[in-house]
């Protein structure tokens, strides 16, 4: 590791056409194309790191730009240099003088900031020839922490905070390690329930994903109020109301009319209603959650939610009761440690957002390390799946009996086919020379 | 009107080399280059709509890229169907289905909306015959309104509350736009408090200011506290202790660090601490500013506050005590517009963020029309005046005894000049190949 320096930063803007079928449409996005910025970061060794972030679809481009301009704080670095003080660096990255300008931290720059720091955490872990999750629990408190920008945060959470409340999670956690790789972890399923798909393929695929042992779902809501009660029916009818269900509106409604529309959901309980405004909106999401308590219904949100900053005061604010970080969103795995032990500070369960395109793949490190290291609960927590596009990865994310599986290959484990590559590179893979070719798709 | 197309959308990468003389410099931007995305819309008509965004340098390409990603939603439309519904062309921008996602409403995407919108309504000023500012007083409060995108903000302001109020406001406008014509609107200098001058420069500049006429007066603070300390008492030295003086830390300190800091300086009297943390941190402004209240120390931000969301929640939490909206990181003058309503709805003075390049040509007008027509006083209001950059501009904008004075030609005023143009395009223009040939900068 000494010497180990990086020596290419390499972009593929890799988009899959989801729209297709619907795949991935809710209220606010009615024809995803899921897509990926995707890094490798060569190296002169043998080890090469991959990251992606995500994005859906128009506008990949522009973060693979913005990527390519940041290649001169990544090529020609020593990894020592990088993870031994992967904090100082992770803000090198983020507060550049001038570029800060256009972001700070968030949108299409900490998009960017995500695929390359995800590829470093790839090539950690290789390095240790750990999968990311154990590379993380390894590690000491204070190892950990320095990787962690506490700027902005510290009137919430502090670095002596942070090693306290990691030592003290140092009792049980080989016992918990053991119980994780025997159960898996919990999870959900979102792909029943997309908004474009009809009611007979809700009906299928609940019933399917039932008897694959999924006791945990999702549906998207609010388009239409009639249409929403309807497919709230068909879903309890399947699963029954001894499972849990979730709804999610993908920020369609401003806030009275959030704590109107499931005031009329309330009868089919579900656990909670997710993004119900702008994602932006602290307070809003605070105003919801108060309102709908009396109807049991919690309030998830943080798909996009930009950073920690957002996220400590959705905690401060009690704007969150189930913490759903996205890993490609936040600026990679240091800013997501910075969440992670903020929302158990503040009690709230993280339910990392998953689906879109490698982001299951990614996740599922995060859970269980949250579990093992951070948490220690099961309880309230599970990670969302959809299933969708995990072919066109060398290792998939594995749901059984409705749990993640413990992956145990090194590595953050988004290393995507050669041959899936070449199909989907946008826009002159195979795949999209044919669809522009027979006319499904036009070109921009 | 009806017929007049957008024939063609022209994009140039501006930029001026301040950091030669660190214009701009403050504690988290050591080397700013002064830059903006500029935007030209060409129709079938004499018309042309000019409008800019700004940025400090690396990272405008970024935002040229997205604009131009853009150009489809803008070439071919007509006139008249975008001026119709304003508020709906804006949210067709600002909303893209795919798009959206990399936002949303926020950063490098925001950004290359601004460009855009900014553009428009300098088409629309023009083709009134216009200053935006008068384009702006006269218009009926139905048509005004039709501009603005009111989704997650009406919980603090509705279409009909802000009719009322620009209704109730008809009372005197004639009067107040006779008399600010007649006074100007009043402005405060930032530009001799740039945190790289010297001791002697700052004195000869706010020397040199005092016999122009300025009372109001800024000084960036936050890289040292004994420097900021020894700044504090030259300046209040040259300007006595009758005069207005704010600090701006540029988001260069956590909350606790900020109310500590702060109390140091309180002595010196600032009336405003701008800045002082993350701009996303709506709860820790307001953590800071009620600390700081008893030490007569109010708290101002809002030149990266991201989007009338972030607004909304300032407002509600009373973290802002001054507004400090800016004409090119919201979505342009549409946003802007619920800005400034929330802001007199809340009872918060707006004081413009200006400087940069272009930004004081744009934001008198903005500061005017919430005089004439919306807050009606001129109390606690000022707007930021840096003197960089604005022999550039056709009709630059003017300051004279301390007061913006009030622009009488039709637009909003952002023409460049040719030559400017051709000298400071990046990076091919004649200034930048001469600072590269010679040395002075290296090319990225």
């Amino acid at each position: 590791m000494a010497t180990t320096t990086i020596t290419e930063l390499v972009i593929k803007d890799i988009r899959f056409p989801t729209s297709l079928e619907k795949d991935g449409s809710d209220a606010m996005h009615k024809n995803p194309d899921y897509s990926c910025p995707y890094v490798i970061l060569n190296t002169d060794s043998n080890l090469q790191g991959h990251g992606i972030t995500f994005t859906l679809g128009k506008g990949n481009e522009i973060v693979c730009f913005a990527i390519r301009l940041m290649e001169k704080m990544v090529v020609g670095r020593k990894l020592s240099d990088i993870f031994g003080n992967f904090g100082n660096y992770w803000r090198e990255l983020t507060s550049e003088d001038q570029a800060r300008w256009i972001g700070p931290e968030k949108g299409v720059v900490h998009l960017a900031v995500a695929a390359i720091i995800n590829a470093l955490w790839d090539l950690w872990a290789k390095m240790e020839g750990k999968p990311l999750w154990k590379l993380l629990v390894d590690m000491e408190p204070e190892i950990l922490v320095s990787t962690i920008d506490f700027r902005y945060i510290t009137d919430a959470l502090t670095k002596e905070d942070a090693i306290e409340m990691l030592r003290k999670m140092d009792l049980g956690k080989e016992q918990r390690e053991a119980e994780i790789k025997a159960t898996g972890y919990p999870a959900y399923i979102t792909s029943c329930g997309w908004l474009g798909y009809s009611d007979e393929k809700i009906t299928e695929l609940a019933t399917a994903a039932m008897s694959q042992g999924y006791t945990r779902f999702k549906m998207k809501v609010g388009a239409d109020l009639q249409d929403d009660i309807r497919r709230a029916k068909i879903f309890r009818k399947v699963i029954g109301y001894d499972k849990v269900w979730c709804v999610d509106a993908n920020q369609k409604w401003d806030v009275q009319e959030s704590i109107d529309w499931m005031v009329h959901l309330a009868e089919y309980k579900p656990l909670w209603i997710e993004e119900p405004t702008s994602p932006d909106d602290v307070l809003g999401h605070a105003a919801i959650a108060e309102a709908l308590k009396p109807h049991g219904i919690a309030v998830a949100t943080g798909e996009m939610c930009q950073n920690r900053v957002m996220f400590k005061q959705f905690f401060q604010a009690k704007g969150m009761d189930y913490c759903q970080l996205d890993s490609c969103r936040l600026g990679g795995v240091n800013e997501i440690l910075a969440v992670i032990l903020m929302a158990a500070k503040f009690g709230v369960p993280v339910c990392p957002h998953a689906g879109g395109v490698g982001l299951c793949e990614l996740v599922q490190h995060l859970s269980i390390f949250d579990y093992i290291r951070v948490s220690g609960a099961l309880e309230n927590r599970m990670t969302e799946f959809a299933d969708h596009l995990h072919e066109h990865f060398y290792q998939p994310a594995i749901v059984k009996n409705g749990c993640y599986q413990i992956p145990s290959e090194p590595g953050y484990l988004v290393g995507m086919k050669k041959e899936s590559m070449e199909a989907y590179e946008y826009p002159n893979g195979k795949t999209w020379q044919r669809l522009f070719d027979d006319g499904t798709f036009s070109r921009d």
